[in-house]
């Protein structure tokens, strides 16, 4: 039975909570928030759980044997580092730090404790990502030629922390875990309309080595709420459309072939257009089987695919993009 | 009754042929092609229309008054130069021309003729975009956040143009006719997957003096096909979906304010949310009624909305973001 | 204080627990279920309610004011009745009875003891239906022409009951509490396809006086789900899509009016198209306020709108459905 | 070369007379309607064809071998009947007559002379129908339990027929198409708003020899435009949407299925819940296909599918559908 401490009963601890306290193999011991008043409500619904207000009597509680921070970003790195200090193994909300400074440090620390940090990407447990992580891998798309993200609604402004930090976390989650290949810039531009201390309008591009093309439109004053992302192929074309019930994932056999014919000064283009297919995808809640694999790493020491460093290397864009923002869409490199 | 001649009878100059030759006050007397096939077609159907494949029997021809220049784009600017020279009023293909040195020349020779000059951006005459410009020119939407344009499918390829120069003419002429406020920069990024010359995917964002912000997105390689527009402002959003049948237009009344209460760190935001309506837009062919409007300046000796200087306008956004895109995504101010 | 106890603890009897427990005014002292696991379920969350398996100590214990039954529908007469004659106010699951003879029972008995019925009509109070009535009262869509409802989809299927029985109450409560007029007829026709005693698929017409129209596609095999309604005027015609997430209601101003002129054999059509209108839908919980609204009528000792009456006349077009279903549609006066 | 007289230039008899201008085989001699301005639109277009307002010059013009009939209803028998027993084919617009006295009549006069009539029944000639007509033909979708078809619209109103003989044939001809089995009674429910003497709102109930029923909802007074069919078999389930660009047909691989475990009263139902595929769609014009198969029919002397027999089915459909209608939705034997 591994013991867990969650730190965090904000906006999403209870579900981090309420998921740690009913998988099979884990055991919630102590919740922490800085809010009596949430303690309370935890009181209520988990009577067996000890609420505390100080994080470190749960990073240093001997009997606990993972954390889960889910706190504001700028705490993230002190808590995690408290805990893995003190032997413990991390379940971190996401974005996992604010700086890469900061998450490097935290998976040297790891590493060296042979402790495992697990970054809350919780999108990479949906059924809709590994349905089309399965299909990538099968090579059904071809050469890859772009992956088109938006992410817009009315969204609830974040205080402390920008539209791309907010929003783009669960983007670039799935990009990296959906593309091998490394991505080598940034090049972003924000607008700030309402709170001009922090952007709520954002475009980022991401360029690869070869012509991959990333592009993401994060905002939080749109009228119309789109969660959608088209990935191009040389073979065949997937649309990811987060707010379909029915028909999540579309592929699109079709595509577009240059031909080169002898003396011919331009390329002739020959069009191809066949069947759609809307896969089924798998239901069940995400953060539930996230819960799982990250008890189960632990009870096989074995380093999750979304480890320390694939929450680094979002924080990297992240850190990027602010930097391309305020230098007004320069090209930074990673 | 104002002669026509039209130069060229490719994939557009069918649909300006036949406009001009049965709108009220013109009378089409020459149709000029290259291509000796196009111009038995048009003997075909209107046998009473004289077909030269030289263009210069119509600019050179004293009984003309006005020439329609339906070319590739880098033929639009020794044709129309040659039009004005020869005393002829000009309608003129968008993009304008290949570079803006050339369209300011002949915003210039047209100014010093007195002639006009009219560029075809025929979204300018659709339903949609007067009803558009109607509500924004009310301030219904308060002060602008964001200008964000998708146009996107599975594209026919151009091999003398990229993707910008071939699809953002359309949206660029529609943000500066709705938009009052002068574009500063423009940042591009483009990649080319199939014919390695020619960009097919491209982002282009336009900064204005304030914290407006533009956005296009410009694709020939989508699964599927969008022609999408928000308009976000302080009091109200737009969407303006042009593939919708019943339902280009929509206005949402909803918004976000932020409060600052005495002592508080943090801003409050207030979120409103309320009705969406869809006006009626007017249905009728949007290049019929361009072409009316064309004919009416002639007659009235008046300058059009979309003139040499609009269609300049373009070109140097279009020229901006040729450089820009070269640079990586350097910042280029227009 | 009401003191409330619910009967059933099934699929929908959770929700009504819930609810009658956290609102204002009422206190609910017990639960009955048949299934013992449900009834520790009960204990688990509200340790503070008693829990029976026989729901007589609910109906006949004297500190209980009202009870709510959510048990199936061939149990509702006889513990209903049983409430009323012991003295308690009834919160009656839909459809009310088996019967209509039953239900008017239930109406005489709850008249004479001056208790109050409600019959769980749960669509009569959320937002979209409040809505409607409101333009309905308004007279803003004209006559009213049809009433179509589509309510299908891939469905559980009941084993009790048919599928008119199972969805038609949600449409008829709606259709009856919209449309001031009497239904005079029933026409259905159904089909059994799976359980050959039980229909999955139905078409219901209903007649009025005038030729206004109701039509109710019911249906538990459809590959989509739609619950949609339409409703034509001479003035105006309504879409309420109950699965859209932003516009549930539309108002399409359109219509089509004819005119006579004279000396002519023909009506000419003059159609009228305008701007579509989507009011914004208030998203609270609607058992929470009906549960409120249970608790309001007993304090003041009012009516409620659907009342006994109000499941009565629904029960009797189930009834005359059945009725016509197995002579093969033939009409059925109501 | 077959010789072809049209009759009628109204709403559709160009496209009929265009397609037929066209096609390979064929050649239009003669036009007759009796508006001679529509004539002159004739002379216009196709200066080489001869021009009456007596249909007798066609019908009894020995120099022509077979005539389209695309004129009103009431007129289809006697120039039908006029043309047979002049040795003329007919391609007969739909519904093909106005009683099937008439329909028979003109059947027996086909076989006897040996003369082709096709009715012209568009839609099965769509890329759509025809694979759907493949899927099922293929057995993919199990046993039939419902075909359910919603063409409504704010639509055209016709002064001479109801909404039924004007909407109903397209769907009626797809569904004995695409359904090898016979109908066997009709039940039908009409309203009339507008024009009290014509039915503009109409539903339409079909059952077949098993549990398969067939629906139709059939209106000239919607707000909105839905022209989709729905088909649920016992292994999948299809979705024709006539108004999607890109996915008219979706394949639903869902269903449920009954099974009866031992010593159980109730069956359990087994939901399957899997892939949906949208199968690409041909283009072409249908009725440029439909022209084609006449000419080849009669070049081959065989009976074409959409032949007499096929119009006389869907008439007496409309026939059972005015009885039932006129006696308030008494069900019509076939």
């Amino acid at each position: 039975m591994i013991k867990i401490g969650v730190i965090g009963y904000g906006y999403w601890g209870p579900n981090v909570l309420r998921n740690f306290y009913s998988v099979h193999g884990a055991k919630v011991v102590a919740c922490c928030d800085g809010n009596s008043k949430r303690l309370e409500k935890v009181r209520e619904i988990y009577p067996d759980i000890k609420t505390v207000t100080d994080y470190k009597l749960i990073t240093r509680d001997p009997s606990i044997d993972a954390v889960a921070v889910v706190t504001p970003v700028f705490t993230h790195f002190d808590i995690a580092k408290d805990a893995i200090e003190n032997g413990k193994h991390v379940f971190l909300e996401k974005p996992m730090t604010s700086t890469s400074a900061q998450a490097n440090e935290l998976v040297a620390l790891a590493k060296k404790a042979n402790k495992i940090i697990m970054v809350d990407h919780t999108f990479l447990f949906t059924g809709a990502v590994k349905k089309i992580k399965e299909i990538l891998d099968k090579g059904e798309l071809g050469d890859l030629y772009f992956f088109d993200s938006v992410r817009i609604n009315l969204g609830l402004f974040q205080h402390d922390i920008n539209v791309v930090w907010d929003l783009a976390p669960h983007d670039l989650s799935v990009m990296n875990f959906l593309i091998s290949k490394k991505p080598v810039s940034v090049c972003a531009i924000g607008a700030a309309h309402i709170n001009k201390k922090v952007e709520d309008t954002a475009y980022l591009t991401i360029n690869f080595e070869d012509n991959l093309i990333a592009h993401f439109h994060l905002n939080w004053l749109s009228p119309v709420k789109i969660r959608k992302t088209l990935i191009s192929g040389s073979k065949k074309m997937l649309v990811w459309d987060d707010l379909s019930a029915d028909e999540k994932i579309k592929i699109y056999d079709k595509g577009v072939d240059a031909e080169t014919r002898e003396g011919e000064y331009n390329l002739r283009m020959k069009y191809r257009s066949g069947d759609i297919w809307s896969p089924e995808v798998e239901g069940a809640e995400a953060l539930k089987s996230e819960v799982a694999y990250f008890l189960d790493c632990i009870s096989r020491n074995q380093v999750p695919f979304n480890d320390g460093q694939a929450g680094a290397d979002v924080v990297r864009i992240l850190e990027a993009s602010d930097e391309s923002i305020k230098n007004g869409g320069r090209r930074v490199e990673l």
